[in-house]
């Protein structure tokens, strides 16, 4: 059975880790008979958002114990994760992976990617070890490698050219489908950058776990 | 198209509504063709849980706030909700079951159900609709029927009991079924008070959707 590490970046799609991406990479990594720890850094959010009203509130919570919401209590903090022990490793989207995660959706293509983060998923990396990246998580892949690697945020034109810019090759993707680069052992998908329904996310993102873990 | 309304009871499944149950939830009735609109109350939680402790901390939030994350705010308020719109009401669970929607978690038997809550679920009743109770959630059923009804909670001996005690009847039911009570139309499903994996509770919640619109 193969064992895959899932990092979390809170627990909203607004200011944390979008939650039906998160449960749908727990469903199909489940049904594709893979094992899973989730992991998130123990880390403030960059802020809370009031899902209601999309306006900031003024609160202050942790990203490791927001993301506990999604993982039922059974999270580790990221910096416990040993990616010796893992076949693989996926990262779900939401504002999260672009406020918290990097700081994408502040700098553009001047974001960099938390420190412990990036080390982490070299390290999956350099032993050729596969890592799944759905919806705006992909926007870290060129902060992380150092080759250029294609990969999809799916089809908005701005955040692909920030992409390319970085210097990653961006793929035009439709949601229900995925990008391979099978040098790099990196795939994407679009999920909530287009989806407009659960059922069209959860298509991509069973994909997405197919062919991760047929890479691992 | 079927028309059900899902009413949450904030996000996370030690103070709100259970994340995986919530989503599955949403999964399911789009995979059964139906559409949804996803309600919750606009009052506080009865406490905050650190989800990593399982401590309660020292703040306060608000359980349609909350909800909206697992909605991606595409929510409204309980008061909103005209069981006239809708042709059956679905409710996942969660401690916020039985600590926001109703007290059954601290009054156990002497429990009584959020009065806007009880209102709006006898009205779908008393139209002949039906209705979708999940893991813990079927403790309000008592609460609010004033027949007996046939459901279940799983296979809790405790928790069987006080359903019993306060007039409704128990049905044992492993985690991947569902118990139907046809003359009320209520549909119960064990979920997270039994489920080991995501997989699990999908399979008894894709059941439960399913039986709920047929008797729609």
């Amino acid at each position: 059975m193969k064992k895959v590490a899932v990092i979390l970046s809170g627990c909203g799609v607004y200011d944390g880790a979008e939650i039906h991406e998160s449960v749908l990479t727990l469903l199909h990594l489940e049904r594709h008979h893979a094992s899973y720890q989730c992991f998130a850094p123990d880390i403030s959010q960059h802020h809370v958002v009031n899902h209601l009203t999309g306006e900031e509130m003024a609160e202050q919570r942790n990203v490791l114990i927001e993301a506990a919401r999604i993982a039922r209590g059974a999270i580790n903090p990221l910096s416990a994760l040993n990616p010796v022990e893992f076949d693989a490793v996926v990262l779900p989207g939401g504002f999260g992976a672009a406020k918290n995660l990097s700081d994408f959706a502040f700098k553009g293509t001047d974001a960099a990617v938390l420190p412990e983060l990036k080390q982490c998923i070299r390290a999956f990396a350099d032993a050729g070890k596969p890592v799944g990246f759905i919806c705006i998580a992909p926007a870290m892949i060129p902060l992380i490698y150092s080759a250029p690697v294609s990969l999809t945020i799916g089809t908005d034109a701005d955040t692909a050219n920030a992409i390319e810019e970085m210097g990653a090759q961006h793929v035009q993707c439709q949601v229900r489908d995925i990008v391979i680069d099978h040098q790099a052992k990196v795939v994407s998908t679009p999920a909530y950058m287009l989806a407009q329904s659960v059922t069209e996310a959860s298509e991509g993102i069973d994909k997405l776990i197919a062919a991760v873990l047929k890479l691992a």
